[in-house]
């Protein structure tokens, strides 16, 4: 399944630690702190666990989100794209 | 349609602004850089139009992203929501 991965993580190395693990999974990143990509839905619950781990419960948030194929091809995206357009596959910019 | 829009704004001002008009458009706020709701399609246009005009090309990037209610309603939640649990309708904590 395609998730969207957002998170709002105020302490600088528990990010990075986190955009790391997202890379390491095999996500693009499509912006400082949102990534996407294909997960098994097995995968994403130990992706889920993984991170819990990592976040101080008290001030961050993560949000793992399904899409469909269809809803991930309508993306609008407005901008810079945060890594090279091929990586950002599916999407396109609003005409 | 159920949208959520995640962005990713240098300027401070700018973002404030962003998060501005996404509150005025009825939008509910997830993270400090996310909010969703639902819109219909043609205003998805017109908000993506308006949030074209107010950010940096070169270096602010905005996705609006398409969630079918069922994909909302499995959306993980890792940590403390942004807002009061009430207005994040329909997801929950990974148990």
């Amino acid at each position: 399944m395609r998730v969207v991965i957002v998170y709002d993580i105020s302490d600088d190395g528990k990010r990075f630690k986190v955009a790391r693990v997202l890379e390491q999974w095999g996500l693009a990143r499509i912006q400082r702190s949102a990534f996407t990509g294909y997960l098994q839905v097995a995968r994403v619950r130990d992706l889920a666990r993984k991170l819990e781990a990592m976040i101080d419960f008290d001030s961050d948030v993560i949000h793992i989100i399904p899409v469909q194929p269809q809803d991930w091809a309508r993306v609008i995206v407005l901008g810079k794209p945060y890594w090279v357009a091929g990586r950002v596959e599916g999407a396109h910019v609003l005409s």
